[in-house]
């Protein structure tokens, strides 16, 4: 049977990857960008290339729409020369930009109210870099009623890893919402790698043992990882991922937290800094160039020059345990507000961008909530991670390095501390969230 | 009966100004300092030059010390040609630096251990900025034994206003403790002076316009009125008080908070900012300069643009209240953690540069604990608190400008919420800092 012909929007460095995937696995891709360059790139890559949102809508049982924001969505959908106008009966329409879990209920009101509830949304934001979109590996998380989820689970499948296409229970905005709480990691994990890299620079640390040791350790995050060659290159302008992109999607989670009265403090902390860098200019640039916010010039010949070099390795390691700590209590409790299913948060979060170490292994733990129960092995008390915080937070300090995270994670465990919310620091951090 | 020749050392914006005041009131000061220009500038207003620290020490039955930073108290006092060995027996030494309370008692037990203990050493750091400086009118925290206190009490009384020598009870270290809860909040409002100037200027409203509102109303701190001239001239090279000043006040706050494992989430977050602007070259700037993190042109020449200048306003000033709010908490908190008399603090705050008409009025009801009681007239609730600084940092985030304060504010009062403190908002969010 010969493969659906899809009509796709939104060719950046995301979306290029998506639709040179799909072409590849032998679909036909019509493609419209509102940048020519990149509509005459897909069709070098061997898609068909659209001259307007018109022709790649036109007769297209399958639609993807992989533009940067929920505004550039409903221009794309509902404006003038707005797709769903051209859209066939029954058509699926994939929205795989990350928008506000509102924003995604309200495309749904719309189709409703204009007469084209017949068409098949299935609200589905994606996870995974550029790289992971070409190679037809992201994370997914799609929301719809199973009918649109049956006719669109296909291709979802060919755009994501085999074992990362998770259906969300809840209908749409189920995975506007998935992907909104694992953004709180993304969002406080890009710009940990760079608070972490700008104070190994302010150490005398050489920065490639430092991510060396960061990689091979519990201290590792998904997003350090990635970006750290972007960072040492200063491969910046414009780099993979702009600053504004993960601001964004930041501004999606402190948004939404603020409607709920729910507290997000390291996003909300990372929100301010990446306001500040680009106040500074630095919209365009990569997300990783946030080193810059920290130590002044390039880190990669800051030639090493600590007096302990293992003492000094172990602040930076500490520094990114308890930012990554205070991250999954942020992240799980938030979620938990929301009503996520919380064993599909973790599953899905291991395998993505959002990932660390600690995520995984504490964060299992405030999951499972073992609250009061004896510390398993290897656990950490409050106390002790209150401790190593305030010896790296102190060392910054005497540096004069700018420690944004690293400070704010402090304050969050240490209102803990005040409030009495002692014994095992993961089941102890989340409680200062306050209760289910 | 004629005046003590005083030794004093340390001429720099405050040292300067003290000095000369007490030349004016007829004593003869013997000043030194290390820039000889300083020296110079003393002579000239009618002081007498030394020229070396031997010279401004010897004979000396009295002696202030108005050095910028615990090192320099160290070298001054204990260095190879430090004072103390050139003092007089009997003599009393003011020590008005701003130091952790824990130095100024290691002094004291340094005194002690070389035989010194016949030096009456009083510890009074000061408040009030240059102009009251040179006017004698500083608020002046002096705790010391009995004996120190009653020698020296005519030349505090001399620097300080009338009403405005505090004898803290406590002995050493009681002074600069004191003066460390008050920096708490000076070290907060000096940012908050900032932030509110810059999100005016992104919200299109005339500077002086905004100003004449924050200053007639309850939104008014003492340092948003002193810095506002030096804000909207960019009298910032070197202007009257370098950002390297407040940064290390602040310095001592944090660090003296971690090691008594407490919280203080906004001056941890002016820090953060204050270590940015360090990193990109403000160091001697004026502390005013700080508005540039906020908006990046200068404010004055601003256009008035704002659609509803009246609801724009508002915002400023909910901006102010807010972060006031939490300011007058966090100190308060801390002064009572570390058993401050806190009637004396308010007494002192309220005619000092850490003022404002928050902490004068709500700081009092969390003094006086009005917790569980019924609000009095005129009183906000928590839930009012969080919805007016949502709307501020929502509008703020809405314009792309950063504001730290604003949202370490409401996370502040996020928490508050989550756990529980609901109620008044003054007696709520000064609980989620934990029990006395």
């Amino acid at each position: 049977m010969s493969k659906p012909t899809i009509g796709f929007v939104g060719l950046g460095a995301m979306g290029f990857g998506m639709a040179t995937n799909l072409v590849r696995e032998g679909y036909p891709v019509v493609g419209y960008d509102v940048f020519p360059a990149s509509v005459q790139r897909f069709q070098t890559a061997g898609g068909i290339p659209a001259s307007s949102l018109r022709e790649s809508a036109e007769g297209k049982d399958f639609y993807v729409c992989m533009v940067a924001s929920a505004p550039q969505v409903q221009s794309v959908l509902f404006g003038d020369d707005g797709i769903v106008q051209y859209l066939p009966p029954n058509a699926t329409l994939f929205l795989c930009s990350t928008v506000p879990a509102s924003y995604a209920q309200s495309v749904a009101a719309e189709l409703q109210s204009l007469g084209r509830a017949d068409i098949r949304f299935i609200d589905c934001p994606v996870s995974g870099g550029a790289k992971r979109a070409a190679d037809g590996t992201l994370s997914i998380m799609a929301g719809a009623p199973e009918e649109a989820l049956n006719s669109g689970r296909e291709i979802l499948q060919v755009m994501s890893d085999q074992k990362k296409l998770y259906l969300v229970p809840g209908g749409i905005g189920a995975g506007s919402n998935m992907k909104m709480v694992h953004q709180v990691l993304a969002g406080i994990h890009i710009l940990g790698a760079s608070e972490a890299m700008g104070f190994a620079a302010q150490l005398g640390l050489d920065a490639k043992t430092t991510a060396a040791k960061i990689i091979g350790t519990e201290a590792w995050t998904w997003m350090h990882e990635n970006r750290l060659p972007r960072m040492l290159a200063e491969d910046w302008n414009p780099g993979a991922s702009a600053l504004t992109i993960i601001l964004k999607d930041v501004g999606i989670i402190t948004t939404s937290a603020r409607q709920h009265h729910f507290p997000v403090p390291l996003c909300s902390t990372a929100e301010q800094v990446y306001l500040s860098a680009l106040l500074q200019g630095y919209g365009a640039k990569d997300d990783s160039a946030m080193v810059r916010q920290y130590f002044p010039t390039p880190i990669a010949p800051v030639a090493a020059s600590a007096d302990d070099v293992a003492a000094s390795l172990q602040l930076v390691l500490d520094l990114m345990l308890g930012v990554n700590l205070v991250a999954a209590a942020e992240a799980i409790a938030f979620a938990r507000y929301l009503k996520v299913d919380l064993a599909q948060f973790h599953e899905l979060v291991r395998d993505a961008a959002g990932a660390s170490k600690v995520f995984i292994h504490k964060g299992l733990e405030m999951i499972e909530g073992r609250i009061g129960d004896k510390a398993p092995a290897g656990s950490q008390l409050l106390d002790e991670a209150v401790s190593q915080l305030e010896k790296v937070v102190q060392k910054a300090r005497d540096l004069h390095c700018p420690l944004h995270l690293g400070n704010a994670a402090l304050t969050v465990l240490l209102l803990a501390r005040r409030n009495g919310f002692g014994g095992e620091a993961s089941t102890s951090v989340i409680q200062v969230f306050g209760p289910e």
